[in-house]
C-alpha cells in the first residue's frame, strides 16, 4: 500500500524529531494536525490532541463526539475516544503511556491551548519541552506540487476580485467599508473561494494608517484611498494580497509619492527573492527603499510572512531572519507606509520560490488608479 | 470618573486573585482579555498579552502595528508595544518585571497558544501555574443587564431565521446542506446579525446523527430529517438554537418517537434550572428521559454550555459539574440522539437563571414538521 501524502509528512516529522533528539510532538487542532493527519478541526474547549512520536505510528485521543469524523478522515488508525462527563486526562495519560515516548523533549503544537498545555505538563512530569515549529516549521515551508497548485488557485480567485473592485469603483464609492468588506466575502465565493482566509480588510482614508484596522463604518468618499487585503482558500490553501486604490476623485497629497515607493520597495524585495538568499535580505531590499525616501519611520511592519495552512506560518520576512529561502517556500512581500490620521498604502503579492528566482501568484494591476 | 463596565469586571478579577493568592492572570487575544480591557483582537502568532496583576493597573505588550487601536479601544493606559523583528519576549521581561508580581501563582488565559505559554514559564522560572478561568470563570459566568440584553436581541435574529427556514421548506429540499449553510449565513445577516457564532450546522438524514458534522455535499431529499444548529452576534454576544425538521415527505421509521423523547428531554432539563442547582442535575434530568425511553447510548454528549463572548464557556451543564446555578448565567439545554447511519435529532435553547427559575432566550417551534 502506497503511504497518503499526510502519512509521508508524518514519516518525515519523525526523521526530524530523531535528528533533534526529540520525544515527540503532540499537535491540537490547526495547521499541524492537518498537515500531518488531514484532520481539519475547529479548536474548541474540549480536549483534542494528536501525539506522534519519534517511532511508531500517531495516536489521537479525541471527544467521542468527533471519533468517527476522525476515523473516516484521517490515515491514523488508533483513534482514542472520551465521553462528555468522562476524564480526558486519564484517557491523554494512557496515550502518552502506550506511546512509550524516549527520553528527550516533547514538542508542542505552537497553538495548542494553555488548557491542554498544563494537562501535558503534568502529565510528563519534568520533561523539557519546545514548540512543534521545530520539526514541521521547516517541512512545512516547503511545498509540495498539490499544494502549489492550490495556492495558485487561490491567487487567482483573489485576483478576480480585485480587478472586479477596480472595474465597479463607481459603485462602491459611498458605501462603508464594512459594507465593502461583505462585497469582497460574497465576489471571494462566486469567483469559486471557500470563505476567506482571513477577515478582509478595507481601511479608508487615515483608516488605512491603522495597518491593524479591518473596516468600519466610515464610508469611502472622493479621494479617499482605499487599503483592500483579502483573501479566500481553495483546497484548504489561502490566497492574500493588498492593493491600495483611489475608487474616485483625487488622492491627496503625498499619497502619490508614497504609493510610487511602497511599489518600488515591493518590487526590489521580489527581486531580491532566490534560493540561498536570507530571508532579511528580501526585507531590507524592501526597507532600503523606503527608508532612502525618508519613510522608515511609517514602515511599522515586517516585510512578510509565509503563506499554507496557516495564513502567517514559516518563513517571516523580517529584519532578523536568517532563515534562507529555498526552493518551494511561499510567503508574502507586503512593504507598507502609515501616516498617522493621513493615509497608508501597502501592496502584497505572494510569491513562490523557485530555482531560479520566484514566481508570483498575484498579478492584478498595483496601480493606484481604478484603471491600474 | 466612574470606572467603565470593562474597568469594574478588572477589579472583581483582582479581587478573586486575591482571594485565591494568585499573583496575576495573564491574557491574550480571546474573550477574556475582550471582557476585562474591552479589545477584540484575533489571535496571531505574534505576541500580544496582557499582565493583570493581583494589584494595581494592568499593562498590555503587543505588537506595534496594533499599538493605536488597542489604546483608542482600552481602558487601560499602560500599552506598550515591540515591532516586528524586535524583541517581544524582551519587552514582556520588562512589563513582567515592572508588574512586580506576589509570589502567588500566575494563572494563564486557558486559550493562550503554547508559543507564548513557553516564554512566559521561561521567563518567571520555576513559579506555578493555572488557568484563568479560576479567576474568571465565575465572574463571566454571571452575566450583567447589557449582556443579557444582547443575548437577547441576538436570540430573536437566530429564531427568525429558523421561523423562514420552516416557512420556505418547500424551495430548500433539493439544495445541498452546505448551500444551506450559506443561506442560514445570508439570512442572519439580513436579520441584522453580525455574522455566525459558529460554522452553522445543516446535517441530513445520516450526516444529523454525526453531532459534529457541519455541512457536506448532501442534498437535501423528501423524508431527511435535517439538523439545524447555528447562531449570530449582537454586540459581541451570540446566539445558539437547534431544530431538527423535515422540510418535506414522511420521516423515517422511529423518528418520530425519537424526535418525542429529544423534547421531552429537553422539556425536562429547562424545568430542572433554577438558582442553587447543581449543573449536573440538568443534564440528569435530560438523560433520564432518555434512558427510560432506551436511547441512552444514543446521547453521545453533555446537555450544554455556558455561552458568553465565548460560544463555549462556564457553566458547562456535564454529568460531573457540580457547579451550583446562580442568577444571570446563560447556557445551552441541547439532548440529542444520534443513531448511527439513521438519523440524528438536537433541540437546543439558550435559558437564563433567573430568581425565580430561568428564561428562555429562543422561542421559535421545537416540531419536526415544517409547520412547527
Amino acid at each position: 500500500m502506497t503511504a497518503t501524502p499526510h502519512e509521508r509528512r508524518t514519516r518525515a516529522c519523525q526523521e526530524r524529531l530523531r535528528a533533534l533528539d526529540a520525544a515527540a510532538v503532540i499537535c491540537s487542532p490547526g495547521a499541524n494536525l492537518q498537515y500531518l493527519t488531514g484532520v481539519d478541526e475547529t479548536p474548541s474547549e474540549r480536549q483534542f490532541l494528536c501525539v506522534v512520536s519519534a517511532d511508531g505510528d500517531p495516536v489521537f485521543s479525541v471527544p467521542e463526539l468527533a471519533g468517527t469524523q476522525v476515523d473516516e478522515t484521517t490515515w491514523v488508525d488508533d483513534v482514542r475516544v472520551w465521553r462528555d462527563g468522562g476524564e480526558p486526562r486519564a484517557a491523554l495519560d494512557e496515550v502518552l503511556a502506550d506511546c512509550e515516548l524516549g527520553a528527550g523533549r516533547v514538542l508542542l503544537d505552537e497553538t495548542m491551548p494553555a488548557r491542554f498545555v498544563l494537562d501535558v505538563q503534568r502529565l510528563l512530569g519534568d520533561r523539557a519541552f519546545g514548540l512543534a515549529t521545530e520539526a514541521l516549521g521547516s517541512l512545512r515551508a516547503r511545498k509540495d506540487e498539490a499544494e502549489l497548485d492550490a495556492l495558485r488557485r487561490a491567487g487567482v480567485v483573489a485576483d478576480r476580485v480585485m480587478r472586479g473592485l477596480r472595474e465597479d469603483a463607481a459603485a462602491l464609492v459611498g458605501r462603508s467599508e464594512a459594507a465593502l468588506a461583505r462585497e469582497v466575502e460574497h465576489r471571494l465565493a462566486d469567483a469559486g473561494g471557500d470563505g476567506v482566509s482571513f477577515e478582509p480588510i478595507v481601511a479608508a482614508g487615515p483608516n488605512g494608517a491603522k495597518p491593524h484596522h479591518a473596516h468600519g463604518d466610515r464610508v469611502i468618499g472622493e479621494g479617499d484611498p482605499v487599503v483592500f487585503d483579502f483573501g479566500t482558500r481553495v483546497d484548504g490553501y489561502p490566497s492574500d494580497t493588498t492593493r491600495t486604490v483611489v475608487l474616485a476623485g483625487d488622492p491627496p497629497t503625498e499619497f502619490e509619492t508614497v504609493h510610487g515607493v511602497v511599489r518600488e520597495a515591493a518590487t526590489a524585495a521580489i527581486d531580491a527573492v532566490e534560493p540561498g538568499v536570507e530571508a532579511r535580505a528580501v526585507d531590507r531590499a524592501a526597507r532600503d527603499v523606503i527608508e532612502a525616501a525618508g519613510y522608515g519611520e511609517g514602515f511599522v511592519h515586517r516585510t512578510g510572512h509565509g503563506v499554507g495552512l496557516d495564513i502567517h506560518e514559516e518563513p517571516y520576512i523580517a529584519s532578523d531572519s536568517e532563515t534562507r529561502l529555498e526552493p518551494g517556500m511561499v510567503f508574502s512581500v507586503e512593504p507598507g507606509v502609515y501616516l498617522d490620521g493621513a493615509f497608508g498604502v501597502r501592496i502584497e503579492d505572494l510569491v513562490v520560490v523557485t530555482e531560479a528566482g520566484c514566481e508570483r501568484l498575484n498579478d492584478s494591476p498595483r496601480g493606484w488608479s481604478v484603471d491600474g
